[in-house]
């Protein structure tokens, strides 16, 4: 188990349902995406699926602590194995200054943040996001880690706010990890132009079998939200 | 929050997730119920749930301890208040015991019990299973709590083996109910006629406004798991 500041952030038993989750809901909405940026993320979870994808040409990490990365590799190598891509790049440094320096570059940008508090504050804010839409292609998406709606339903709302204000595009999607406070958490979606309440592509045979979250079913079925969540979103 | 044997039934914060769910995917499967049976369930949400079905003309409870009913009234009226419907007959006894006295009467039966450890135990098992077929009308439909898929895949794998071999129609959906282990938990649906997975029927505008959980979305997206759940089901 990783936690950091006395929060778990994963467990080997379920962090598949976070990983998956984030990555695969946003990668498979995007019908031909070839360079993908991940902001935190140490841990090296959602690289390793994002590796997953043959079509992306280059994969990009910034996390601000290298201290997540070695501990990762060291005490996590079923998670940490996403840095082996030789298309992984990795940068150590603050996500909000890394992303400023970046211009319709990335298809696909992942923030796989912790809460809100610390040093994770600012990639819940505005700012961030309009940085993140300017460092996206023209049809690019962005995924962020997006919180519990039972449990924090204001910082799921504040984020979609900001994701429609931004985006035509925008949705949020819940999974179920058991080891997380509720069971569950969620992941705010920004779309430039694919839709992604639907996959434009599927996982084939070689991916399918790594998968043991991701369902182009689930995908779909992971928007759909309890009534008091829709009142809170809409 | 109401405890039996140290192990959390209910806070007032979450319950409506775990009754509607239980309640309305059966109820709203079933084009016109009009005679439903409870076992267990003595908190009364379950009733409440039902009492909101306008179509029902009895529905029967039939918990094995006073005790939880008598303490439910007192401290949880907001639960409890399901005991007011006039339409509501409650007997204590065993549940299995019950049944058995029953033949081709119910449209819907609700098994609301705690874990398959202790007087609950029976309730997992096909004996009775086949005793509330015999006791359902020739379209009816049962529903029972059937646990988590993460926690306790066994247990899920168990029920749903049952419901296959009695049940031509059969499923299994979850909810979120953040304060139960792991967050989630789950209910096996067998039915001799309706379709389970979609609704045959939609709440009207009274009814909606009362739901915190169920909509008709959600009720087909509950069926939808993640891919390891559907290999351990298939």
């Amino acid at each position: 188990m990783l936690a950091l500041d006395g929060i778990i952030q994963l467990t080997e038993e379920d962090e598949f349902a976070y990983q998956e989750m984030m990555t695969h809901v946003a990668m498979f909405s995007h019908p031909s995406p070839r360079k993908a940026l991940v902001i935190g993320g140490g841990d090296g979870g959602v690289l390793r699926e994002l590796s997953k994808h043959s079509c992306l040409e280059r994969i990009d990490i910034c996390e601000i602590d290298r201290t997540v990365i070695d501990i990762s590799k060291k005490f996590f190598p079923s998670t940490a194995c996403g840095f082996d891509d030789p298309r992984v790049n990795v940068h150590v440094m603050d996500g909000n200054a890394f992303i400023k320096g970046h211009s319709s570059e990335y298809d696909v940008i992942i923030v796989d943040s912790s809460d809100p508090i610390g040093p994770g504050e600012k990639l819940f804010e505005k700012p961030f996001y309009e940085n993140m839409k300017a460092a996206l292609t023209g049809k690019g998406i962005i995924a962020s880690q997006a919180e519990s709606i039972f449990l924090h339903p204001k910082i799921v709302a504040g984020l979609l706010k900001i994701a429609k204000e931004l985006f035509p595009v925008h949705g949020y999607a819940y999974m179920l990890v058991p080891t997380y406070p509720g069971g569950n958490i969620g992941v705010c979606l920004g779309s430039l132009a694919p839709k992604v309440r639907k996959p434009a592509r599927f996982p084939d045979e070689n991916i399918k079998k790594t998968l043991k979250y991701y369902t182009p079913d689930i995908h779909e079925a992971s928007f759909k939200l309890p009534a008091f969540a829709e009142e809170i979103l809409k």
